[in-house]
């Protein structure tokens, strides 16, 4: 079957981040637009016209959309390679949750980390401290969260490694002095090519936030 | 296989009704605990310790979080009955898409309705129709967003029905004016013992919300 991937993307998203390292870990060959935000193509628009966002996985025409779902999605089509979720039903439940876990926490405190001060940064700081522990946690003694092998849940988080310099500069502490093993294990999943490929450097990542924080007046 | 399957519950929560549907539409007995969740038990804290959120599914002892999970998990486990995801990948991805959407939608629009007043109150209720328009072209002409039989989207969706007399009242709205054909659907799933036993009565729902508004001090 001749098949037809095109990813609209967005270098700083950890989101798109997402949809690269599954594509890599699968093995999958795919075209990779790159969005103008302020300027959104007319693809986008139409392939997403529901939240208009990046990014959109293109599968023979078809869109698919909401980085979660997303994942899912290339491990059932592509499920002959490396899957990402486990097969049994409750282990599946777990993975979901964390990664649900990761989305109502991280891009959200994150950003407020670096667009906000005061008292607001300072209650995201450490919620978002509190929720890493909490990672950290269920990781456990595990070399991923999909335990032997790069599994779903680290296909959602190890992105927000490429902002974690950010943060650190922007709310002013060290996530390795916190979270050390979290850190180790982020390092770990950068071994992997579909990763370190997948993921762009810490200080591009920190240059683009000092930018957005010029656009949106942020001091 | 003996099974002990337990529901943490709270009757008017939407997302406890989804539980409710599910385990019915699956035919699988279970033992629900009605949690006070001003004075949450024991149980719902030990099972739920991240979020601390009803409903928690308890199956053999083993605690299953957060509706959409749940939903999914039941489908994998009782498999054999009621199929509630489709079984076709890109199928799979456009239900979870549009779950996704009534959880990313209707509880916060919908809380606003009721606990808000004046543009706020307005603004969410413009943006709760125009996301009931967007699930209606969704629906189309098909009985359910299952298609022929009740699916995920339809579990997932129906709970909010029991709440949209307390919507129409407190917004001074008609949603059966604005949505004609999702009011039909509705009435159609509720012609389902699965749903019809699983949804309280609208009056009931009207009265707990306008107990909340005198606890919480929202005249």
């Amino acid at each position: 079957m001749s098949e037809e991937v095109v990813l609209l993307d967005f270098w700083p998203s950890p989101f798109g981040m997402r949809m690269r390292i599954a594509l890599a870990e699968k093995g999958v060959k795919y075209e990779s637009k790159e969005e103008d935000l302020r300027n959104k193509s007319d693809l986008l628009l139409q392939m997403n016209p529901i939240h208009k966002k990046i990014p959109v996985l293109i599968h023979n025409g078809k869109p698919v959309c909401e980085s979660l779902i997303q994942v899912q999605y290339i491990d059932e089509v592509w499920h002959h390679k490396s899957p990402l979720l486990p097969s049994d039903p409750y282990q599946r439940a777990i993975a979901r949750f964390w990664a649900d876990f990761v989305d109502k926490k991280m891009p959200d405190l994150g950003r407020k980390i670096w667009a906000t001060k005061g008292e607001e940064q300072a209650n995201a700081k450490k919620e978002f401290i509190e929720s890493l522990k909490l990672l950290e946690g269920e990781l456990g003694d595990k070399p991923y969260f999909g335990g032997e092998n790069l599994g779903y849940v680290d296909v959602v988080l190890v992105p927000f490694y490429s902002w974690f310099y950010a943060y650190e500069k922007c709310g002013d502490f060290s996530i390795e002095a916190e979270c050390p093993k979290l850190l180790a294990w982020a390092k770990g999943c950068l071994e992997k090519e579909s990763v370190s490929k997948s993921l762009p450097d810490q200080e591009k990542v920190y240059g683009f936030v000092l930018q957005m924080k010029k656009v949106f007046g942020i001091e």
